[in-house]
């Protein structure tokens, strides 16, 4: 694999001089059940590189970087960084303010400080995009660093790479939990009965999609029955005669929405009207919606389960093949770093579907950053409502293999970075906590 | 075991003549992750009594008995048989039709014609009444049966037993997720968060107060932080205060709230106002109703989970003790009725908590059915939204121990019934199914 990576480095006319230095990782964005995989990755394989020096974390991404706040990752017990491989959240802390006027400079007189050399961000489009500023930033004052991003969403918007780390495991959740609400549902004989089931994914439906796997068949009358993604208008009309069509076959009808779906004005289907932080509209109530949808004109009982933070929380639920993935692009991008690239995010590449193969390569961001990979309309069927099947072909290999998590007193057990510990009890101060 | 409950029996003067007929089984209310255990220690445990014949199911309870939809158990495989072990739903099929006039009659009709002489329905309040008044009418009209309630409710408000199978259960799934969101939410520095999981329980707070087992400290500022329950009134001034009073503390309040809470006035806050099958209000939405007040009053970002039907569906997720229980009170309630027993409930004594050790004995139904049992204001602090440590002695015991699903294609593999799965075919027609 490693060949890979060189080959296509030696194309780009990357610089493989060692370049003794000090690594600096950072976390961002919605975490996964697997991005603490990915950092122990760099942790482990950074330990096999003499001219890396120490190992910081920065403490919530751009903050800690900012801030100063880094803590020391070699001091971490081996006992811990095993434990990052199945712990969800981000361990280092993670965050969503967008890079500010003034934030590069400031950045750099801190790595020039502490001899940072060596860059990691494991994130999503946010973050890749950061990566390729300071990439940029850098190659203009003339500091040498190596910034390499770690893919991790649970959307799979990333473009290039094939998947992205966490995706296949909020997949693996949210088809298990759905075929067995739909086992539930299907149980409850005396009434007709619609259920819907309201899942993450602002703008793509690669999550909504997903829930295909929990048919145990593949007629169209095997659970999820419907399936709305933001990619397609969603229509009110169509929604209603789709469920009745449904429940003329079986006596409940599931369907799985994206929380990002619209209508064909191109607006959210009953948004609350929050913001966050980023000044985005919060979502969620795409499941209401369509529930009083049913039963204002069908008049049939409908129940709404909406998975939340649960779906990129569940930890005990994860993807063996997800995990191991999202650790190896850890491994990879230090491998990449050492040989001599920056300004590049790991990719996964899929060398073949039977035998499931992939291979890990390396992308200039300035073709990730800011882009958006929709889910192909080529794989949602004429009806609108249904995925084709050519997308289990994609998407069955990523949920492969159940992580084993360590259980105490009948719960998960977890680990907590101690030098993040140590930070949060220092800086707990009310309300804005320490900013 | 077997001697304490015929030792009650003796006491209660039951009737220990062997009785020769068949047998008829039926889940209602609610499923549970367990209640096709239960299932399964009644049909096994039936194969070693000579003096029962046909081992039948009723599809969808009630209506399966008055439809004469019966399934043969003993022509299941023995791999279906096991596969109930960790298949969630209700395998019979459930409903909740409540009794009317002239179904007793029906009732027996069919019973006589089908020589059942042993009757065991697994449920909750509304089917233990429902074996109640069978039990009574058989006395009347002078037909010898023997009518066993098997308890299975996730609420936990069935009264005399030590507490129901079914319920240990979704609180090793709530608590697992509580605990999962909350290194979630913990993770996300840079600004602070509220973060509101609404979990079911309409008239008694046993769910949401589990949800006290996901804190790894006995620390009140280790989530979850607050957590409130129908048995004391939701004041929206106290909540608020209960949030600012967290957030001084921690960057994030993680709140767990009873679907069912109500105002002082004793009514559900935010109710949609949706009737269900029983007439009963939909409830749903507890959890908009806190996210509205915090985002209005202390314009903090909220986010809500509502776990919803995956709360009692999560298979995946099962305790090994609250399995096991649910089986053990099936075989249970054979052995009671080939003693004698009948008009009684199944019920768990708890001989001591540590070791953690129970026996099983009966009750008499007319003890049983009707009545709540509400979590005991005595487990609720002075706040008012926090569980006092008492609780965990008597919680912790019920999620021990990992249930091991079999997986196939990276998803939990459940079993159908056969007999079950040709009936649905025959009567699939429409909305209204086959009623």
């Amino acid at each position: 694999m490693r060949g890979i990576i060189s080959e296509k480095m030696m194309d780009e006319g990357t610089d493989a001089r060692e370049l003794p230095g000090n690594l600096l990782v950072a976390q961002s964005g919605g975490p996964t059940v697997v991005i603490n995989s990915s950092l122990a990755g760099v942790v482990q394989e950074a330990l096999n590189h003499e001219c890396i020096g120490e190992v910081y974390g920065a403490l919530n991404g751009l903050h800690g970087i900012l801030s100063g706040q880094l803590v020391d990752l070699a001091e971490e017990s081996q006992h811990v960084i095993r434990g990052l491989r199945h712990t969800p959240g981000a361990a280092l802390g993670s965050f969503r303010r967008r890079m500010e006027a003034g934030d590069l400079e400031k950045m750099f007189v801190a790595f020039e400080r502490m001899d940072i050399r060596y860059l990691f961000y494991i994130g999503g489009n946010g973050s890749q995009a950061a990566i390729h500023a300071i990439h940029g930033h850098a190659q203009k004052i003339g500091y040498e660093i190596r910034a390499i991003g770690i893919p991790k969403t649970i959307d799979n918007d990333l473009v290039i790479t094939d998947h992205s780390p966490g995706y296949g495991s909020v997949v693996k959740y949210v088809a298990t939990t759905v075929r067995e609400i739909a086992i539930d549902d299907q149980s409850m004989g005396d009434y007709n009965l619609v259920s819907i089931i309201e899942v993450m994914g602002r703008d793509a439906g690669w999550i909504a999609a997903g829930s295909m796997l929990a048919r145990t068949s593949g007629t169209p009358f095997d659970a999820p029955h419907l399936i709305y993604i933001p990619e397609r208008p969603f229509i009110d009309q169509e929604f209603l005669s789709s469920v009745k069509k449904v429940l003329m076959q079986s006596r409940y009808c599931l369907v799985v929405v994206s929380e990002g779906i619209r209508n064909s004005e191109g607006n959210y289907v009953q948004v609350s009207g929050i913001k966050d932080p980023l000044g985005r509209t919060e979502l969620g109530g795409a499941a209401e919606y369509l529930q009083s949808l049913v039963e204002k004109n069908l008049k049939i009982k409908t129940r709404t389960t909406k998975l939340g933070i649960a779906q990129r929380a569940a930890a005990h639920c994860a993807s063996t093949r997800d995990n191991e993935e999202a650790y190896e692009c850890g491994v990879r991008a230090v491998k990449a770093a050492i040989g001599g690239a920056s300004g590049k995010m790991v990719t996964i590449v899929r060398e073949s579907d039977t035998p499931y193969q992939v291979s890990y390569g390396l992308s200039a961001l300035d073709e990730i950053a800011g882009k958006v990979k929709e889910f192909p309309q080529a794989w949602v069927d004429e009806s609108g409502s249904m995925i084709s099947n050519n997308f289990l072909r994609y998407v069955s290999p990523l949920i492969q293999g159940e992580v084993e998590v360590p259980h105490k007193g009948g719960l998960p057990e977890y680990v907590h970075l101690l030098g993040a510990e140590k930070f949060s009890k220092k800086v707990a101060a009310g309300p804005g906590g320490y900013r």
